[in-house]
């Protein structure tokens, strides 16, 4: 069963966030994707203040991330979000596409986890996302 | 009576902070005098944190800022800091100097005020540092 | 006779441009001002490449910098851009305005001249802009 | 054969990379890590300008990213760095250190690889550096 994207936000490139080589800085490519990784989250109605106020606290563990076509001034991309479950880990899968052509840019696997009071948790809100996520693509 | 300088803070260009001109991205200029102007009131004992638990909020109102040199990548620079007071205000005096030939890189003016309980109002600590700074140069 | 706006831009805050404070972290907003006077000189088929190639370098000479009222997470806000011509200088006015409320929260003055062949010059394609904001503003 | 760190660069965080967590906002890791690695290079003669005009480029193409304790404003810390050879890969460690308690904070692993002429290639400065990394760690 494919997983499917669930969300998507359409950005362009700045040109402060090109450097030297005239193309973006790649820490960049993680500024956007915490954007659209929050937007998504904002938009179904989760913040880390409302889940703080829980006990619980979302965090990032690990990133592997793949830098596949690099962005230039003016470009407008778009992010594309997925979320599955792998045991207590909550996995965003985060792929920007350039507008012009669809080019795949860059792809993140963002593995974050929940502490509830301290220790390993998960989460309903995000259970009930992942839900969303376990379909064909269309 | 001229004013003097009364901390310095030497710093290097990063790759990063330089943008497709191959020159240091005008915003960093801000984010260099805003790390040398808290480390500065820092080792001052001074601290945002401690001033807002007393009540007192520094705030900063207006910059005027003086680009003269750019710098490049791999430059080294020295940030020097001078304090005045004019009325309610704070001016922080911040010049960058490059570090190869002494010259000027950029100048900001950078004029804060202290809201006490929502109000104007003026600060002992800072008063006592604007004295340190009223006296000839070396 | 008063300035008019000639170009707005539509923005929303990041997460990841706030700070410590729990607002815009005030570098950011020069990073606003640059990208709405790009995308500005852009529409208007001006670009710093196409200007350097006909031998015309527009730089920032100076910027006066006023902060209103902080930009807090998510909040959207719309830059405005008003260009007139002062001798030799050209200066951007780029205020921006919170959308919830319509409140300035940021003005700044963007002083730039044009450096033709290392001298000071005028720039015809930027003369023409100023005509376009010598007007009674809406 | 263990891996031994063969560069390391002390730096300190800035108010400004911290965001409304209170701790230094993801992206900038990558920041710390870029600019770690540039160190190193200059400091052993390599540059992306002279690599180029010999016609190898060299580029970022995955990076594995483990975030471990959060630094906080004003931390002290140490980016120490390896590098070995995968097939063409050369794959860069890179480990951050709080100096106050010697924790580890992040690692990363950054995959580089050059083209020379647009085919995947390998560079003999960066294979003697690749030897340098081949010993017991002290």
């Amino acid at each position: 069963m494919k997983m499917k994207y669930i969300h998507e936000l359409r950005m362009q490139v700045r040109d402060y966030e090109c450097d030297l080589q005239g193309i973006v800085n790649n820490a960049n490519y993680q500024h956007y994707t915490e954007h659209a990784r929050h937007m998504f989250l904002h938009e179904h109605g989760i913040s880390f203040a409302g889940l703080h106020a829980r006990g619980i606290d979302a965090v990032v563990a690990r990133m592997a991330l793949r830098f596949k076509t690099p962005l230039r001034p003016g470009d407008a991309f778009t992010a594309r979000l997925a979320l599955r479950r792998e045991g207590v880990k909550y996995v965003f899968r985060q792929d920007l596409f350039r507008e012009s052509d669809g080019c795949l840019v860059f792809s993140a696997d963002v593995e974050t986890c929940c502490l509830i009071g301290g220790r390993l948790g998960t989460c309903a809100e995000l259970d009930a996302l992942v839900d969303e996520c376990a379909g064909e693509d269309e």
